[in-house]
């Protein structure tokens, strides 16, 4: 069995196995081990070390391959190890963000899937990486499978882009979704989408908007070079949403989802950024989305619109995201990714008066 | 006014322009060549040679910006010169293999936006720039501003892919999608998708399958690693169809699209691959598709589908494509791409007896 990735033909310097840490073993990172260790993984990538702070209690209850690896509760275990390469699956800002500085000064390229570090660091941290000769990746900190840092930052580097219309918050998709398709509560489906592993027990960041305007400040980084933190985001929250409001939607033949835009005036420098509930036409591309998928709409200005979707939510999607970033790692180990230069916008608005009634 | 993608924070190795030859001055080397000199463009690229075989007569036609540039219609011209990529956009498979291949050994980088080339002689380019530690890229060579090839080959490298389903011919969409909302004759709709552009006058590759074959061939490699030949794939043209077959779809609520497919059984070494046009729902992926619209529906074992859809015909959506791909050479001028092993599948079927009922 192979798979769908990186055999090199023999003469690449890359031919050596990257040795892998993990810092974290929660929901994504217990799925990242498996794959990683996986018979079938011929990938040149060796998960070597687990560090977590329950390390001990943890590990007795794997299977023999992840057991036998180096566990650790410590991270200076990690960081004076052998890896090349540390995968960060620590969910909080801190102290993520100093494990991930730690880790590049000592000469470990990062990849991370913590929305939270990036939003708030990123700059930082792809400078720090640069100047180390190190890379810092983070396609899993937004959308989950859906590779919208590369289609944006790489994909999309040709292209002048105006303006990010998504759906990044798996979880608000699937709550939303299934008060539409159920007609039921909030409270059913949150209860639903915890079921199936799309959710928190307390989903109260992702309906209330933050987890999206999160990404979406990660996505000003990669689409406008702009250095916007989510609280800078005009963020509605979708709680009040009833039964009936979906009714209603239905009518105007569409439905209710949580969309951030963002577009950006170069001339003026104003950016327009906001995560809101809105209407959305069922046959469009935010109508048809449905569970924990994400979608982006990006429109360029000599290209048109590109969409990208995919399962934007749960530890298989996540752990996908971080395994292309490891593999472009390992593709390239001396690559000396340049850091963008960020700006700051003069201005920052938010939903417009005559936009709000599209809002529910 | 700046450009979404790549200024670097000064301490970087590429931070120096990158030279680069442009081969072949047709409608999509203009438009390339337009905005490479455009003044706004801020890129570390910088365009000094074009190359064609009208060289003389095309540069007298052109601003200063362009003529002042270095014209030639010796390739071995361009083969001396000290630029470090070209660009390469001449649609015939011959010369452009012999010119890609000298130009690698020459020790240039490449990019192509030739599906022809590609589908015949990737794999042993891509061995040959592995080798020349250069670099050989083709996102223009499919799907025109879609980013397919890095979604597929990058984005999707922690994952293994199923089965590939697509629209990969822009014209033929242009004209079944025309077909269908005027209810008009293919003749009508060919003269108004060469209107747009969006089609030669001749279109007759594209209606019959063979440049969506061509195209669903380079995806076989990036996706599933495959050396497969455009001829090896079963493909069935659109030409016979006419207004009546667009109204008995819509009465089933679907219409008709040129549908390239692609899974692979790993297992047994059963590549089953087609091209042909099918029924497909109104409310579907394909179904929305009008215009020059390409869209992939890529199938993961792991996290599901990613739907990637974009601009898939003309000069300005390739030209996308195509500078996205001298951004990632010159962010990384000392890159060694690994070249992929491909492997030949045992068994290549086509579109299976139960389902030619679908294909109309």
């Amino acid at each position: 069995v192979t798979l769908n990735s990186f055999q090199t033909s023999g003469n690449s310097p890359g031919l050596s196995r990257c040795r892998v840490g993990l810092l974290g073993f929660g929901t994504v990172g217990a799925v990242l081990a498996r794959r990683l260790t996986a018979s079938d993984f011929l990938l040149p990538l060796q998960l070597t070390h687990i560090c977590d702070r329950r390390a001990r209690e943890k590990r007795g209850r794997q299977p023999d391959v992840l057991a036998n690896l180096v566990w650790t509760d410590r991270f200076d275990d990690l960081l004076t190890s052998d890896t090349d390469i540390i995968i960060e699956a620590v969910s909080a800002t801190e102290p993520a963000f100093e494990h991930i500085r730690a880790a590049l000064l000592s000469g470990k390229s990062i990849v991370t899937v913590n929305k939270q570090v990036v939003a708030h660091h990123g700059p930082g941290l792809m400078s720090l990486a640069e100047r180390q000769g190190r890379q810092f990746r983070y396609e899993g900190a937004v959308g989950g499978a859906m590779p919208i840092v590369r289609v944006l930052g790489d994909g999309m580097a040709g292209e002048r882009v105006r303006a990010i219309d998504a759906i990044l918050s798996g979880s608000s998709n699937a709550v939303l979704s299934r008060m539409d398709e159920a007609a039921c509560s909030m409270d059913d489906a949150v209860a639903e989408a915890c079921a199936h592993g799309y959710s928190d027990a307390d989903p109260s960041a992702d309906l209330d908007g933050l987890d999206a305007a999160t990404k979406l400040a990660i996505l000003c980084g990669v689409g406008f070079r702009l250095k916007v933190l989510p609280a800078q985001i005009d963020t509605r929250g979708t709680s009040h949403l009833r039964p009936e409001n979906f009714r209603a939607a239905k009518l105007r033949a569409g439905t209710i989802r949580q969309v951030a835009h963002a577009d950006y005036d170069r001339e003026r420098g104003v950016l327009t950024a906001w995560v809101a509930p809105i209407f959305v036409p069922g046959t469009s591309v935010f109508g048809g989305m449905t569970g924990p998928q994400n979608a982006a709409i990006i429109a360029g200005e000599y290209a048109g619109d590109i969409v990208v979707t995919g399962q934007g939510a749960g530890a298989d999607a996540t752990a996908v995201a971080a395994i292309g970033d490891l593999v472009a790692i390992a593709r390239d180990r001396a690559a000396i990714v340049p850091a963008p230069i960020f700006k700051e916008p003069k201005t920052i608005v938010g939903l417009a008066d005559d936009k709000i009634a599209e809002a529910v």
